[in-house]
C-alpha cells in the first residue's frame, strides 16, 4: 500500500502493516476452513488455536512469570477500574491511588463504589507534569494495594522509576503496555486496553498473580470475577475473537522485532529523538511535562499560541502526519508513538516541525 | 469463494459473505484514507459516520420506536444479566424471571447478587422442553421487571407468543435477535449479544427505554451505569469499533434483504423445512421440543441412538454440514440457522438427513 499515512492517534491508532495484510488475506476464507475466522465457534479447534497461542505468547513476549495468568476480557480498562476494588477489598482494606491525571481519576472514581479508597498522592498540586518519588506517597494501614497509572495518556507523563512500597501494586499500563519490562514481584495485576500497543479495541488484557484469586470476593456477578474468568481460561462466555485474533497477530510481530527489549528501545529511540526536537527549537515547542516523568508513548508539546496550533495541526495533515491534536481537555498537540509506528514518522514529525517553525517564526 | 461451508454453529456463526467479502476488500486502507478503519481514533470522522449509521440502522431495520436508545455495549450478554439487576432494581423491588433454561439460570444466578429475584416460572418440570404461557405465570408484588430469554440456544425454545403482564418486560433475545419483530410497549429493555444475527462476538447491543434511565442507580461504577453509556452515545470509554463496523455492514444487508419481516419470514420458512423433515422421518429424527415453542433459530434433534448420532455428525463434515453437535450440556444435534445462513444450506441438510437415514435405518 503507498498510502499508508503516518498515524499518531493516542489509540485506536497504528498497528504493524503486515499484520493487517495477513489478517486481510486470510478474512473470508482462514485457512481453507470455507468460513471466516470472526463465523467460527469460539471453541472450536481453530478459535482454540488462536486463543491458546495469543494467550501463550503474551506470557512469553511480556516475560510474565509463571505465578500470573492473562485473561481477555472486555469493558476496557474502565470496567477493570471496577472490577479490581469490587473483587479485591474486602474487610476493611483500603485501595490507595496515585492521582496523576485523567485516567487515574476516573480509577478512583470507580473505586470509591466498591470500597474505602484514598489518594496516596496527589498530582493536581503540580497539574499532573509529574509522577511522584516513592518519598511523596502517604500511605495508610490496613490499604490492600497501591494503583498506579503506569502512563498517563493525556498527561503524557509515565512512571520512569517503580514505587517501592510495602504493598502489592496494580497498574494501568494501557498507554505503554509491553513497551518495557515489569518488576513482576511488585505486582499483583498489570491491566490496560488492547487499542494501543496489542490490537484492536474491545479487549482489557489482565496479568494477575495466581495466588490472590484464592481470595477474591465471590458476591458478585459472574462475568466481574476474576476467579471465574481465570478459571475459565477466559472463555466463561464468548470472548472478543477478533481482537484476540489480532492481539496474537501483534504479539508474533514483536516477537519478530526482538521482543520487550526491543519494543523498549524503540520507544526510547523515537521519544528522545522526539522531545530533542521539541527541547532543541529554541522554545518554539514546548513539552510541559518535567523531564524525568516524560512519557516514552504519548509526547504532549504546545506552540508558541493557540493559533499556530491550530495552522500547525492542519498543515500537519497536509503532509500525511494525522492525529497530531492534543486530547479536549488538555488542548496543545499530541503525538502517540506506539509500539508499530515506525521510526520513519517520527522522522518524518521532526522534519515538518523544523519546516514548519521556520516559515512561522 | 467456491469452498464456503454450511456453516450451522451457535454463534459466533455465519455472516452473510457479500459483507466479509467487502470488509475484506477495504481492511487495510479504509476507503482511502492511508490506514485501516480499527487503526482510527473512535473520535474521528470515519469512525463516527460508521457508528452513527450503525445506531440509525439498528433502530430501523428493528422498527424501534423512538422512545428506545441504543447501546453498543462489552461483556455479552452475561454481563447484562449483572447490569440489569444492578441499575433497575433498588428500594425492595424485585425481579421477576423465567427459567426456561440454561441462559435463564444464568440471568438469575447474577440477578441474586444484586437484588431481591424470584422465579415466575421454571421450566425444570418439564425438562425446558417448553416456554411457560401468561397463566403459567407467578406474579408477586412490587416486581420492577419480567426477564425473560426470548429463545433458549441450547433447549432451542422460543416464545412464540409474548407473555401479558402487568409489569415491563426485558428480554435477553442474542439467540433471534433482529429475527422477529418486538411489542415494544411491553418491554423496558431488549439485549443480547452480537455474535449470532448480528456480526462478531465481542458487543452486546441494548436497546433501552429512555424514560427509565432517569431512575437507574448511580451507586454503581461508570461503565456499568446505562444512564452514562446512553448520555455517551456508547462513547463513554473506547467503543469494541470492528463489531460496530460488521454489524452496520449486516444491518445494510439486512435492509436490503427486506428488513425484519423478510428475516422473521426466511426463518420460518427455514426452520419449519427442517422441522418437517424431522417430524416426517418416522421418528428416525426426533425434536423433544412442544410444537409450540419450538425455536426458528436452533432446531434440536436426536438420532435413535448416540451412536448414530455420532456417526451422524462425522459424516455430515464430509458433505460440509459444519458445527451439527447440541451443546455439550444436552447431547445430540443442533442446527442453528440464523439470519445470514442461506435457504440452501437447510436444503442441504434435509437431504443428507434423508440420505443418512437411508443408510442407517
Amino acid at each position: 500500500m503507498t498510502n499508508r499515512k503516518h498515524n499518531f492517534s493516542a489509540g485506536p491508532c497504528t498497528l504493524p502493516l503486515e499484520v493487517l495484510e495477513e489478517a486481510q488475506h486470510e478474512f473470508v476464507d482462514y485457512q481453507g476452513a470455507g468460513m471466516s475466522l470472526i463465523e467460527m465457534s469460539h471453541r472450536g479447534a481453530h478459535f482454540d488455536t488462536v486463543a491458546n497461542e495469543a494467550m501463550s505468547l503474551a506470557m512469553e513476549v511480556f516475560e510474565v512469570p509463571d505465578d500470573f495468568s492473562v485473561l481477555f476480557l472486555q469493558g476496557g480498562a474502565i470496567l477493570q477500574f471496577s472490577m479490581i476494588p469490587m473483587n479485591l477489598l474486602h474487610n476493611g482494606q483500603k485501595g490507595a491511588y496515585v492521582n496523576s491525571g485523567t485516567w487515574a481519576k476516573g480509577a478512583i472514581t470507580d473505586a470509591k463504589q466498591y470500597g474505602e479508597v484514598y489518594t496516596a498522592w496527589d498530582g493536581a498540586e503540580t497539574n499532573y507534569t509529574r509522577m511522584p518519588s516513592t518519598e511523596d506517597l502517604q500511605m495508610q494501614d490496613n490499604t490492600r494495594y497501591l494503583h498506579i497509572t503506569t502512563n498517563e495518556t493525556i498527561g503524557g507523563i509515565r512512571f520512569a522509576d517503580w514505587p517501592e512500597v510495602d504493598v502489592p501494586m496494580i497498574g494501568d499500563m494501557s498507554s505503554e503496555y509491553m513497551a518495557r519490562p515489569i518488576p513482576w514481584d511488585k505486582f499483583d495485576m498489570i491491566y490496560g486496553g488492547a487499542q494501543k500497543n496489542l490490537g484492536p479495541a474491545g479487549m482489557a488484557v489482565v496479568f494477575i498473580r495466581k495466588s490472590i484469586l484464592e481470595h477474591t470476593n465471590q458476591n458478585i456477578g459472574r462475568y466481574l470475577r476474576y476467579d471465574i474468568q481465570e478459571s475459565k481460561g477466559s472463555m466463561f462466555n464468548t470472548p472478543p475473537v477478533f481482537p484476540i485474533y489480532m492481539f496474537g497477530k501483534v504479539l508474533k510481530w514483536m516477537k519478530k522485532e526482538g521482543g520487550l527489549a526491543s519494543m523498549e528501545a524503540n520507544a526510547s529511540k523515537k521519544s528522545s529523538t522526539l522531545y530533542t526536537a521539541i527541547d532543541q527549537s529554541g522554545g518554539y515547542y514546548n513539552c510541559p511535562v518535567e523531564v524525568a516523568s516524560r512519557s516514552h508513548m504519548n509526547v504532549v508539546f504546545r506552540l508558541p499560541s493557540e493559533d499556530l496550533e491550530k495552522k500547525f495541526l492542519s498543515e500537519s495533515v497536509n503532509e500525511g502526519l494525522l492525529n497530531l491534536k492534543g486530547h479536549r481537555s488538555v488542548g496543545g498537540c499530541r503525538a502517540s508513538i506506539y509500539n508499530a509506528l515506525p521510526y520513519e514518522s517520527v522522522i518524518a514529525l521532526t522534519q515538518f516541525m523544523d519546516t514548519f517553525k521556520a516559515a512561522n517564526s
